[in-house]
């Protein structure tokens, strides 16, 4: 937790905010902050600061309060990304990493080789994909909650929702077949199109063809799913 | 496993290779090839084609044979990474990427912020070490192994080893204070240092900088250890 995040929703009094049990434990047995002490802070969707810490007593919660918040957050990735849903004990840890590299808008999608049972796993739950985004800006020290989607069925989407999405933007299917080589640093918006582990199959491809995104490859090496999803974003957006 | 490796000094017989209990668990239970099937093979520091497969039988092994090895491996990052010593939960999926993309000189460094316990990790073991660069050659399809070095003492690395290290080489030190963009797409060889997760301390940011590092930023979000390594990878050496 690089950054205390403070819920608008969540102010005790004028100026003053309540802190989640993770916060309090964080300033408590990490940070080990005293009253008066300055932690970096920021307000949700808002801007970054400083704030001063007021302890728990026995009959109150601790608080943040005093807060001066002048900076921005950093420059969120000019891109849509759709995903084919990932396994679940690879979901939160995928969440937390695409949040933390500045992904504001998320489609989490069906594929064929995308086993059903992963679209029952609990971790797709909203407080449970609230929690893993949150964690995400808390990492990169950010506050700008990425917008998401579950999309549990691949046609409608692909066919009805895509092409408005795609306008005005670059749209790029990672998809190592008959594929150019991704492009680098691209300097505009893209829609970014990531297959499930066993990739897209040949209808989902060719819908995707159609809605007018390029097949692109990353090179010979075939590289994990943690490792290609930094490795596509920092290819395409590196500054 | 996406590629077999042979290991030239596991020769059964001229043209016969043996396979070793993970290769042959992965051909049985996930290719689930028979008899007469041909497999993407490479062999250990050599070429990449195809060989055919023989199961093990009541009084032999299995093997492989007939090979036919024409492609190179993916081409190498050219960089020397000298790393700070992660944690040992952290070590085994660190090797696998930084192998799966390309590095194929690692020196392990200490660092003050690196727990002196984390030496004494079982993981540091060279069968151990070894194993885990072999799985991330096999993630990728490549088949030449990385030199690696472990350097327990950070002072007479810097001070004696570095400056041949860096001759020829951008030397770059990943520390993000008083530091300049990390460059894109450098198309040169370099040295790329990275600390610990707390970071390198004042006396060897000094020691880096007089043999001649520059430090350099990834910009304003703060990433995970498993996240910058790709990121910064990939930066560097996009295509």
């Amino acid at each position: 937790m690089n950054i205390i995040l403070l819920d608008p929703n969540n102010t005790l009094a004028d100026g003053l905010y309540g802190l989640t049990q993770r916060q309090q434990t964080h300033i408590s047995k990490v940070i080990k902050a005293n009253r008066g002490d300055v932690l970096r802070v920021g307000m949700l969707n808002g801007k970054i600061g400083e704030g001063i810490y007021e302890p728990p007593s026995e009959d109150r919660a601790g608080y943040i309060h005093s807060l001066n918040l002048i900076s921005l957050p950093p420059k969120p990735l000019p891109m849509v990304l759709v995903m084919a849903l990932p396994r679940p004990n690879m979901l939160k840890r995928t969440l937390q990493n695409i949040t933390a590299m500045g992904v504001k808008d998320l489609y989490l999608i069906h594929s064929a080789k995308v086993e059903k049972s992963y679209w029952q796993s609990p971790v797709l739950q909203t407080e449970s994909i609230q929690q893993c985004l949150l964690e995400g800006l808390e990492q990169a020290k950010d506050t700008v909650m990425p917008n998401w989607s579950l999309i549990p069925r691949f046609r409608p989407f692909v066919e009805d929702q895509l092409p408005a999405i795609l306008e005005d933007k670059v749209g790029l299917l990672a998809h190592p077949y008959l594929a150019k080589p991704c492009p680098i640093n691209i300097q505009q918006p893209c829609v970014l199109a990531l297959g499930p582990e066993g990739g897209w199959n040949e209808f989902e491809v060719s819908k995707w063809h159609e809605a007018g995104m390029e097949s692109v490859h990353l090179g010979d090496r075939i590289l994990k799913v943690e490792t290609v999803v930094p490795v596509l974003l920092s290819r395409l957006y590196p500054a």
